[in-house]
């Protein structure tokens, strides 16, 4: 089925707020059909919502919009979508009602603006939000639905698992998406992609290639597509199982994990625990390890490190040492990591001590450097690498990534 | 100037990769006069780049392509411009000496893909790409002007600070655009629109009023758009002073800043350090904090005591108290807080334990439930609340928040 998002809000196109909806609503609906053609993201203009919408109708099955639907005099997807659908705006008992019980729940009182928030179009069906005063709506028309949901991504979220999955899964439709994806290691992406020049020649129609480079690291996508279930799956089949006969040292993942699913994988399959000593990585690659869920079987602490005082007092790194080399050295972040696995009693540890920049850099060791050691069960290993320098932020996800990935290389051995 | 975006690729609308271009083209471009007007995610397929950019090309002045401009077999969006535009590839001896040198400076041989970056249309201005092997590219048409840029983020960006950005500020523009957001606590959404209906309803039309809820703040966000400058300044002076002197107990920040800026601001204004002591969040509260340049003047270090022996080894958390209260206590937090404080030898610290999901919940401390504890100059505070639980990754974000609100609450009095 042939879908198109469409985001409304003056924030997202003043670059206020990033659109993380339209990702959600695609990583859900694509795997039961649902092909998103197009996102469009419009600001909170009559004219441009009415041309975005009937634009949108005209290509696609299905339009989804999302956000507008706030009780502010800034907020007009509501009364615009109205007006398309020709409606007029009635009184609903039933979203009145959950508001009632939303607000009951959160011991606060309705004002007259979010009493409003009950008025809705009566050319619509209406979808419940637990979670927010904003229902979700559908219209129909000429065989077509278009999906109005909040902006608020939790709201969204819900109403997405709750009523729009659902609906969908319902519906037949005739193609098939799927996708597999392997991440790769040890090449540039122009190189494997000579590499596999011939592989993908070979490929049947059914099935796409395409990279997705990421430093040092590629993600290699095969999409399959279809309407015939089971010629795909053989095709998908055949097309993975040649890919990682072509490819198989150089794969450092079979499924689209990111390096920390990876990387707590291995620590999981071969029982060791972790802890991680960060300076200039902030609490960046614990914060990464414990996003996943579970991950406190094998993670066990950190200690930010930041300033030098804590390094020698907290993790026993030697002033010595420090003023030797300098606090970004291989012999500093080696102290860090043995350090912090002792005093943590795990089996591993990553220690990172860098410069991220804006200021901090000198002509040896220019923003941009960071020094990574390495614990793993008695071995120590550490580098000192310069990454080419961008924003703050950026330079310490970068820091983070290559923490993780040489992490994974060195229990892979 | 009317601008349109149209970011290229696949990956965006199956939600393998978030658009971050977009957003930080806008957040670049409208201070000089750029007005966003839409942004349009499509596939790399020939036929949706030509109407996507015929589309926008017949509605903007100025029309910005990025992504789909890799040496391998899914990015088309060089040639299907250079259809577009009316031209034949030629080979561009600049952008093979610009390769060149990238090649050289990583120590890497150059292979006939990568060979192929230096092919382009005869119908366009090449601007050089120092950081990559994609160049930029300008089209003009019945003067109007479409610039094409690589996807890769940090490339992206140079090429905008290099080259766009001096282009657009050398064009004469008409319309002015700025904001200015304040950032308001104690309010629901709805009841600040209702308290400022009247002053809403007063401003003159060259400034409009937006209401960005987040949970338990509102940024409000002032903008003023068109020709005259002196007067706009004018106007956006009267408006922020009357919003100001209706809100200023309940503003907590006059910049469109995050909580940590907020923070780390008010500990650099009363010359205080701190710490964190972190369970659930994993150190998410000192990436946070040290995202921020400067930070190090502020803040010291962090332990991550996800496991409870490091909460009783590292940061001196009593063994009863835990069995008494549970790891998600009050009692707990409050010694992780004290504890850190001493060890780091900072004036003020932040801890927190809670359930992040998806499991681990229980029917008195659900999924959602976080203990804060904050420690300041000797005073302790602390509570335990429950917000309405999501992805595990969003909880903890709510968490970082949560624990960074309070403590700006707190330090402020």
């Amino acid at each position: 089925m042939k879908c198109e998002i469409i985001v409304i809000g003056d924030e997202l196109l003043i670059g206020q707020v990033t659109d993380t909806n339209s990702g959600y609503i695609a990583r859900r609906l694509n795997p039961v059909g649902v092909d998103i053609m197009r996102v469009t993201a419009i600001r909170d203009l009559e004219d441009e919502i009415i041309s975005a919408v009937e634009e949108a109708m005209s290509r696609a099955d299905a339009v989804i919009v999302t956000g507008g639907l706030g009780p502010t005099n800034d907020d007009i997807t509501k009364t615009t979508l109205c007006k398309i659908f020709g409606g007029k705006m009635i009184f609903s008992q039933s979203t009145q009602d959950n508001n009632d019980a939303l607000f009951a729940r959160m011991g606060k009182e309705m004002n007259s603006l979010t009493r409003s928030q009950a008025m809705v179009p009566d050319c619509c069906k209406v979808l419940p939000n637990v979670v927010g005063t904003a229902p979700g709506m559908i219209f129909k028309r000429e065989g077509k639905m278009l999906i109005s949901l909040p902006g608020v991504p939790y709201e969204m979220q819900k109403l997405i698992e709750d009523s729009i999955l659902p609906l969908f899964e319902r519906c037949a439709t005739t193609d098939k998406i799927f996708h597999s994806t392997r991440i790769v290691e040890g090449f540039t992406e122009s190189n494997l992609a000579l590499y596999l020049a011939d592989y993908e020649a070979s490929l049947p129609s059914t099935i796409k290639l395409a990279y997705l480079p990421k430093p040092r690291l590629i993600r290699l996508r095969l999409t399959a597509r279809g309407n015939d279930s089971e010629a795909l799956y053989c095709d998908m089949y055949q097309a993975t199982l040649k890919l990682d006969e072509l490819l198989k040292d150089n794969i450092i993942s079979y499924e689209d994990l990111t390096l920390q699913e990876i990387l707590l994988r291995l620590l999981q399959e071969r029982n060791l625990t972790i802890s991680t000593a960060e300076s200039c990585t902030g609490g960046g690659v614990a914060s990464k390890l414990t996003s996943v869920s579970g991950a406190s079987a094998n993670f066990m602490g950190s200690v930010v490190a930041y300033d030098n005082s804590i390094k020698i007092n907290t993790i026993g790194v030697s002033e010595e040492v420090i003023k030797e080399y300098g606090v970004v050295s291989t012999q500093v972040v080696e102290q860090m990591a043995k350090g912090v696995a002792e005093k943590m009693k795990t089996d591993c540890a990553i220690a990172t001590s860098g410069i991220a920049g804006p200021s901090g850099g000198s002509k040896q060791k220019p923003v941009g450097t960071i020094a990574i050691g390495l614990y793993c069960c008695g071995e120590t290993r550490s580098c000192l690498v310069t990454i080419p320098a961008t924003s703050r932020d950026r330079n310490v996800e970068r820091f983070v990534d290559l923490a993780l990935f040489n992490m994974i290389k060195f229990i892979k051995g």
